[in-house]
């Protein structure tokens, strides 16, 4: 594996690479959209620093990250009880971040099976976590082939928030799709919304688009609704963060009110995410707790206060788009249509595709 | 007339000052929230400056301003043709901004019947400028009681953009009835939608809400369905900057989205806007032409860049909300309600109040 941009990544959010003995290599996401730089991590602490401060971010590139740090930390110690504490340290650094304690555990349960000398911890460690990189591509290759079907030629699509390659590590969930139809010459272009309060589609989503070419605007994200009126969308494209069993979808705020205004207009509203994100412990989209962060994301914008002072805000960081919204779920194992509550059992039962 | 602060009003965005032989005087908007600075204006250049920089700002804020300007310009050369000069210049400051040429075509036809002595066109003028003040502001007051009688006791109500005392030089619109639901008591606070791309909500609606003691909090546009899903939302309160024949409304960016979100959650969705905002000549919102205005208005925030080089942007400044999501029509004279259509006849056909 290498660092160096592939043809069909313009860029690497993580990775591993073999300069200085080996270690994690990161495109630093808070520079982004201004620099494009990338950052090598040669320590466990380096790599916990980087997940906190949110050089990387995106559940899935998350835990990737953190089973290259576990593999740094089995090669510089190639001690078992080293390695957990290396796992304590990369798991504290986001505690509800779910693919983070899933890959780190991954790591751990196929290290306490390895004999042979002082190279086996690492060298095993580092086959797990490319193990990990490698599922991760071919689920969002396989949900970028699904979901490009869905689009029509000369189709329109509208986003929200990022879920391309530097939220997954792979090529994407939504935005995947997107690229994916931008190479098959079916899309047109992308409408971006900005995504208030921390616009990441105007910080990340637009420059992902950007590098691999695909042509699209950005919007503020009340006009995504007048755009849908005036015949500017034929399909809105979002990832998800949680998937209840009835398939109530938790996304960044601003994800509902795009699926009310879909429906409006009868336009069709897909949801992109891996089966890894259906939560079946969750009965419907009540029981998903939704963090309320702090307000200045709201009232505090690129580090300017543009609001009075002793001004309070609202900031819900999440919203939850109900089943009878979505038109179908767009996972690797193919697209879950309604009824979501049975295609979702269905899909979670079929075996693993190998 | 003073500029003092009214019991009412704990600022005056526009006023007639005698200060300094007699000028006009503004809230200089452009600085709020940071700062409430008032300017006194003495010249017709001035007064035009203040206009076209959008120091003062809101269709009748601008139409009573225009018409002081003019008043100053009678006192400063009482003569007719220089008076008409002057109304050319104030008139060419906003060309699309309807109030401020009808503002300062009623100042001069006033002006054309003046006999008397030097000082006789500048106190006609002066007088008229206070009746159009007065007109606005007996307008507004009736709009904010017919409106506070919709809010129920205990009720949170959402608004967008700005419509308080800032953009009509009175009470406001949407804003005044929510101030004045405060004062009757019935509102329990204000859920303010930040109102990108120019967050007019985040800077002046919620300064103006603290300024009338009205408990707020700003939130994301995308923030509002989320909100009314969770039940904290029992109205929704916006203006409009034109109204078709049949209902069909134009305003700010943002307030068609609000509008399906009002439906979809059966929330009522009010329009407060003087008569005058009607236009019967528009038969529908179709015909309605929508401003795109600068792309930077999505791309640069607080003078910051926060989205890649080369970035485009869509930014139609307004949408249009059909009438059937329209609860009602909140006028001077009344609440209209649907059919809007027909409403909307029989309100512009009565006879004036006295």
């Amino acid at each position: 594996m290498s660092a160096e941009p592939s043809v069909s990544a313009p860029y690497e959010p993580v990775a591993w690479t073999a300069a200085g003995g080996g270690g994690v290599r990161l495109l630093d996401q808070t520079l982004l959209p201004a620099e494009e730089r990338y950052i090598d991590l040669h320590s466990v602490e380096a790599v916990a620093e980087a997940i906190s401060t949110m050089r990387v971010r995106g559940a899935p590139a998350i835990g990737i990250t953190a089973a290259y740090g576990l593999a740094l930390a089995a090669r510089l110690t190639p001690d078992l009880d080293a390695v957990r504490a290396a796992a304590a340290t990369l798991g504290a650094t986001r505690p509800t971040a779910v693919n983070l304690r899933w890959a780190l555990d991954r790591v751990l349960r196929r290290l306490a099976a390895v004999e042979g000398g002082p190279d086996a911890l690492g060298d095993a460690a580092l086959d797990e976590a490319r193990r990990i990189h490698e599922q991760q591509r071919a689920a969002d290759a396989a949900m970028a082939r699904h979901g490009a079907e869905l689009i029509a030629p000369g189709a329109t699509a509208l986003t929200h928030c990022n879920t391309g390659p530097l939220a997954t590590g792979g090529g994407g969930t939504a935005l995947g799709v997107l690229i994916e139809a931008h190479r098959a010459g079916t899309l047109a272009g992308v409408l971006v919304d900005e995504t208030r309060p921390r616009l990441q589609g105007m910080r990340l989503t637009s420059w992902e688009l950007g590098r691999h070419g695909v042509p699209y605007e950005v919007i503020a994200d009340g006009a995504a609704a007048s755009l849908m009126a005036a015949g500017e969308v034929q399909a809105a494209f979002t990832g998800a963060d949680r998937i209840a069993a009835n398939g109530d979808t938790a996304n960044k705020l601003g994800t509902f009110p795009l699926a009310i205004a879909a429906r409006h207009h009868d336009i069709p509203f897909y949801v992109v995410a891996p089966l890894s994100t259906i939560d079946p412990a969750t009965p419907d989209g009540a029981s998903i707790p939704i963090e309320e962060r702090s307000a200045d994301e709201v009232l505090l914008i690129g580090g300017s206060r543009l609001a009075p002072d002793g001004a309070e805000a609202r900031n819900p960081a999440f919203d939850v788009t109900p089943a009878e919204l979505i038109t179908a779920i767009v996972t690797e194992r193919g697209v879950l249509r309604p009824p979501l509550a049975e295609a979702i059992i269905g899909a979670l039962r079929a075996p693993a595709t190998p």
